[in-house]
């Protein structure tokens, strides 16, 4: 951490921060330039509080060289995370798609889906129950129903769910689920991603709106932080100014958080577009891109879909696409050696 | 709500569409050019899914006419909401000041703040109990003992309180609390709103990063579908590429909600900037844009506040700009007729 | 083009309204709702100047159901344009390869760079002569000299070369040019694009950093209504709040540009992301995705470059990055029917 | 300026950057930690270019302690600057009204609101004779002929006259115009800033569409360099995700370009906005903020503008607000000592 002073710093305010430092355990460097001095800190600054050194009468700056996590970081975990679900694996070099319905909207429904997109080569079978709708007029899922249906799905194909908890005391109702998804609207509900650290099953973290890398792998620290090492980290666009699509998808992601970090990261481009005419491409983009897998909607009757229908895929087009995909991901190994 | 239907749309599903909405009570009006057919529906189209429609495969794009919220429409209700809370009235053309500290540090800290803002002119208190923190490993609010230090504080000074709440199993601690505020990232924790909607006290909605103004008053009828009418807007400045600031507080939101919406809307300029040197500047362009009130940060020593600091003012600060900002108040009363 | 009337609209406003679109070829159904009048408008809307109409007293919103270009919309001109370039084609499923330094810096350097570029499979030359820099006190490029060290590398290599204007006086220089680049901060420049419309070389035109898809395609639109016909769209990134990477590729735009356009797109990941080691994952996520082409940084000594050396690969990396491009490329082409 | 380096950096390189930087006049203050080894630059570093440094293998990240702009810097130019226009001052405590029409469509229009504007206390006409205009089927400004229009509404009423430059070439007419408006979308067009560098008028330069305070500075840095040191800066509005209001209002710019800059500042609420209702709160709340001066659109017939109506004030409407504005900048006064 690097702290800039203000020109001709309050000399007493000056030995009070260099020794509260050094009770901390940091080592610090000065460098005294004309217009400023500069204090390189050294040492373990993930728990020092950024904020509060900012707000001191004799800072200017404040700059991290560091990043505020460790558990998520792989400098301190150079192995990639491999989460074990089930029979499956994600992460450590595996294509894993997880694909179903938005919403459950019935038994019958889940289950052909979940046959269908098991024979198409899904690993997952994914499905709302609770639904975060934008509008409390908009159907806000089966609940607790649309669980055990997709526990049916489960029994029948053998394929495990993700399935999104929305508020800490749903939590006994997911204790029979293979993988909870933290949605991107509660990217940064601490309490909730308090919960699931404290428990264990595997956790999907989706990215926040408007979230940046830093912050999603600090949502993802806090449920490290509880002992829960599980984590996927879910990419579903971002907002821009561009109206297009419903999010900016960005691939870009995969590259940086394999650099940052040793969670596995799943791409979601059916929400990131919202048109189901995009999720073939976008598929095809984030393996090559390297993506550990992703998450896609398929619905058997896309224009009676309770929701978010124009991102879904019907199960003939989602066996195409899954045939392209694992040709794609095989071929991807042949050229990164 | 106007719906545009692709080129040469199948008839069955044309009808099977025309026949739904008239169910639903919808008047349908049909305007066939050359290139596109457009159905005008006009009735309560607040009840439809929008994204159902678009997802049929004869529509190519669907946009409202209307807004989808009713009890937060200005159209439905054109009286201005007054909340009371307490002595003191939000809306309704006073000029609302919430100050305190961003959290709670002790007893002795909340109740000289809440004296020396309450001599300065502040109406209410605010104060962090629970904080929202990025990092797991931040100071997280001294909780359900905070609460109870506002409290006292209240008891010394009179003040209401207003206070964030994070997850709705604390809502029995928050019965006591004469406002509630949901943090920016719970805009959309819906399960949390509808706690919120289901009792009686005022609400306080702050904006998220990144929501539209529909979104917000979303949010809020979210709440008001639940029953508690009493809400409040509180722009805390949106997320964008300039990071100079912590946000880009957003002040055209005063005359556009106040035309969309009869709810009062607070302005947060310490939140949305995180400099305390910007707070008295925007404070003041608050008010001359027509704010009913503002949230701001007040400590009696930055230097150690344990989070935000850099955006708290010193209460002899706070002092000055409040007496501006109840000047102007008063000064744009005489030129608004 | 819809046009939503505010209640009650003005009677002979209405009907002058109705006179002026009529005058203008344009058919009109009405349809009354309770709540507003809607007018649909059939014919060339494209000429309708959207502004004007909402400009109206009697009009609340006015929204466009048709796209406002013409010469760049896929709807009047189905087929894919290929851009002719010399030897090699851009467009109609070919893979171009644009690779070479960001700035031009030295007759040695561009050929050296230009004679292992072709090596490694590359059809097009890039470098900069005329540099748009951020800084007055930055490098700008070595102007018309670079253009000729450009030409130099091109008669060594027959590799056609590709290069950015920056204004409209620069013109006559570019007359040998092969391909003239505008580049993002001027993708707005109404006066260049025109400039560039009136004369007969093909234009590359990058995004503007926070340009939408229409307005992107509406500078296309430009240069194709002064009859120039040759346009290539290149994707550099939008601005977001993300700020580990320079900017956010969109890779999403290679799909809805080829269902709203006719005209090539090519993929900019080096200034895109700026760091030299995303450029290759994003390169291949851009050809999965559909990209006719990529335009690389490539330099033989990055450390040196005298501009934008973080983003510039060494040619013995671009040369194992093209090759695993080109096969990409041709797996696409087994897999895609 | 501080480099922070990659752990073991090699020896060579790190010798060479230091021996280059010496060179340079740079003092260098090298910190040692146990994961990074951070120099700290001291001397002019506005003259190093951060992309170079940033692309050397040895690395890691580079951050600026010093603002990259000079001439513009209020550090090393404490007063502020005061633009002198004819009989009018921009900046210094005065509040400059610019009003006049979007585009100028003939003498009589702008001859007539030129009167009506004066008379309620504008000092400056503004006025559009070359229109940026998205579409290049929308009408593009009278160009030559209408700055005769503004020559002659000057001449009927005194008031000098602001109105917008698009390309270079165009120079030589504005020669006997008051001030030269860079428009937002040109705010980067490096060329067209060194021109109007190299002549003596007052330059006005809008903030670009997505352009950081940094970079807006480092474009009036690039007319300074030039020799003109008038310039003024003009904020429009930067694009977010909300497109209620056509941009977002950056008020926050003010005081921060107060501190940073010793330039004036003028707030354009007509364009941020895009809605004449939004003119007169906005307008009020720059003043409030401390803004210099306003650019306000008047139109005498809305309905009938031939561009960007919606956003212009009639006359009558305009003069309600200079009368406000002029009162609250004399309120202001009273209040800030």
């Amino acid at each position: 951490m690097i702290v800039v002073l203000k020109q001709n710093p309050n000399r007493h305010q000056l030995e009070s921060l260099i020794a509260w430092l050094q009770e901390k355990g940091i080592i610090i460097h000065t460098s005294i330039g004309e217009a400023h001095t500069i204090l390189g800190l050294v040492g373990d600054t993930s728990q020092l509080d950024i904020d509060l050194i900012a707000a001191l009468d004799i800072v200017e700056d404040v700059k991290r060289v560091q990043e505020p996590y460790k558990n998520a970081n792989r400098k301190f975990h150079p192995e990639d995370t491999v989460v074990q679900v089930g029979n499956t694996q994600i992460g450590g070099g595996n294509l894993t798609l997880m694909a179903g319905p938005c919403s459950v909207e019935s038994e019958e429904q889940v289950v052909a889906i979940a046959k269908a997109v098991k024979a198409s080569g899904a690993t997952m079978l994914r499905g709302g129950a609770f639904k975060p709708r934008t509008s409390p007029y908009s159907f806000q899922g089966l609940g607790a129903t649309g669980l055990e249906y997709l526990k049916v799905a489960r029994q029948e194909t053998g394929l495990p769910i993700v399935t999104e908890l929305m508020d800490l005391s749903q939590l006994p109702l997911f204790k029979d689920v293979d993988v909870i998804q933290i949605g991107a609207r509660n990217m940064q509900n601490f309490d909730l991603l308090k919960a699931v650290g404290h428990q264990d099953k595997p956790v999907m973290i989706k990215r926040g709106m408007s979230a940046t890398y830093e912050e999603w792998l600090m949502s993802a620290e806090y449920v490290m932080a509880g002992g829960n090492e599980n984590v996927i980290l879910c990419e579903r666009g971002i907002r821009t100014f561009e109206s297009y699509t419903r999010n900016t998808l960005d691939l870009a992601c995969i590259p940086v958080l394999r650099k940052l970090t040793h969670l596995p990261i799943i791409i979601d481009p059916s929400h990131a577009t919202g048109k189901s005419w995009l999720v073939d491409p976008l598929a095809m983009g984030a393996v090559a891109t390297g993506a550990d897998g992703l998450l896609i909607e398929v619905h058997n009757d896309p224009a009676h879909a309770l929701c978010d229908g124009p991102q879904s895929l019907k199960p003939e087009v989602f066996d195409g696409l899954a045939k392209k995909l694992l040709k794609l991901h095989d071929f991807m190994k042949t050229v990164e050696e």
